[in-house]
């Protein structure tokens, strides 16, 4: 059987990662490249990679090229590997694929999951959203994607776009208030411990039922005594937070009730 | 042994989950009470309490009487319970224990968890936050509360009101942004299911790490450019929504990174 030779760029979150899924398949010879030369020869010490190497001089006809790194790099990463005849992709969730012309074989394979480096996540917990402008390397794209992850699907920038503001919103920023609410918290001196069941509870519910079932709290039920009383505790850029955040809850159930 | 004699007054969300929980105790006699005697027959059916009637006719002698019922309802059912002999306690999150003077025996025993009718919560997914007028109610709150569940402390009015805005917080706001970002979705004809394993893993991190730690993303980053393009795919509301919670995680990272 052939082997699939696969180059991976980069040596962050991503591309540890990319490292960890492509390393379970039984055919493939990977090399690592970068910037820095001693940087990727640790990468690729660290993630098993067979050869490594800077970015101009991967070899020019591997099969695959994964560029897992920053958005604002990924013009000049396109432009070193301007001999390059493989398929190449980027990871990127908020760049056009067309940032890799002119080169002639281009896509994009973006993980939608908040990745850690060290931090290895069940290959099930990663979907994989898949793009690639000729038809033959969507194919090829989609029947690597179902080796490495459980959930694939094929997705235009366009829409890669709006799921990366989804995501924003899922992880970032349900995140943030998670912060908020512990630092609330804080001056109680109760731990940290209090709060983590109604946070596993929440997302139970939000995923049994869907947000928009699950929801409730005074915003919903338009209890303007309690978002008053409630905001008298917060802070003034806390309060403001709280208030836009009511604010659009109560749009949404505005009449629904 | 005594049988400890428990009235429960209500018969939504809270009121169920104490019926789950109290009727785990060995020995215990439960009374069913509330404003409508078919709908308070019928609950305590339900959960399989001992007795029902409305709440003036309950007997004065018993234990403890758990008004499980709208902070609204609050003053009109402690005026009703006036001759009650038995220690009181409301299972509001944002009202005084004082909302029940001039009672003689008054507490509080509230859930910190968000609960709904008809779907039980392991019991050590419920921490209790007690508070009583008198040590020896305390002290019985926190036994009886300890038979109950998992994770019991003593909380005073102050300590639980900042508690019930962070539960706003951890479990509200985080919702209706899980909301916001399955709404996103919605134009792409995608299956909710592929932003669900970012949402279980953002409460893993938040969890594991502490959402300080945890924070990633093109806010925290500084990366304007992102937010601007991120704010260009929403409607007003959203992109001012955007705007505050990204405005809140760089306020939190300035300086940090």
């Amino acid at each position: 059987m052939k082997k699939l030779r696969v180059a991976l760029v980069g040596n962050g979150n991503t591309a540890w990662h990319y490292a960890q899924l492509i390393s379970q398949l039984p055919h493939v010879t990977l090399w690592s490249a970068g910037r820095d030369a001693q940087q990727t020869a640790q990468f690729a010490s660290n993630v098993g990679a067979h050869h490594n190497c800077t970015l101009p001089n991967l070899p020019t006809d591997l099969d695959l090229y994964i560029l897992a790194i920053t958005d604002d790099a990924l013009p000049e990463a396109a432009s070193q590997l301007g001999q390059v005849r493989g398929l190449v992709v980027h990871t990127s969730g908020f760049v056009n694929m067309d940032v890799l012309k002119p080169l002639p074989r281009i896509g994009v394979l973006y993980p939608l999951q908040t990745l850690t480096k060290g931090t290895p996540i069940a290959a099930e917990k990663i979907p994989l959203l898949v793009e690639a402008a000729i038809i033959a390397d969507t194919v090829f794209l989609l029947q690597l994607a179902q080796l490495l992850v459980l959930q694939v699907f094929e997705v235009s920038s366009a829409e890669r776009k709006r799921l990366h503001v989804a995501a924003v919103f899922a992880n970032n920023f349900t995140n943030h208030l998670m912060g908020k609410s512990l630092e609330l918290l804080e001056p109680t001196g109760l731990p940290p411990q209090i709060l983590h069941p109604l946070m596993e509870e929440t997302l139970r519910k939000a995923l049994v039922l869907g947000p928009e079932l699950a929801q409730t709290g005074p915003a919903k039920r338009g209890d303007h005594r309690t978002m008053e009383g409630h905001k008298l505790l917060l802070n003034p850029a806390d309060a403001a937070l709280y208030q836009i955040l009511s604010n659009s809850i109560q749009k949404l159930y505005e009449g629904k009730l």
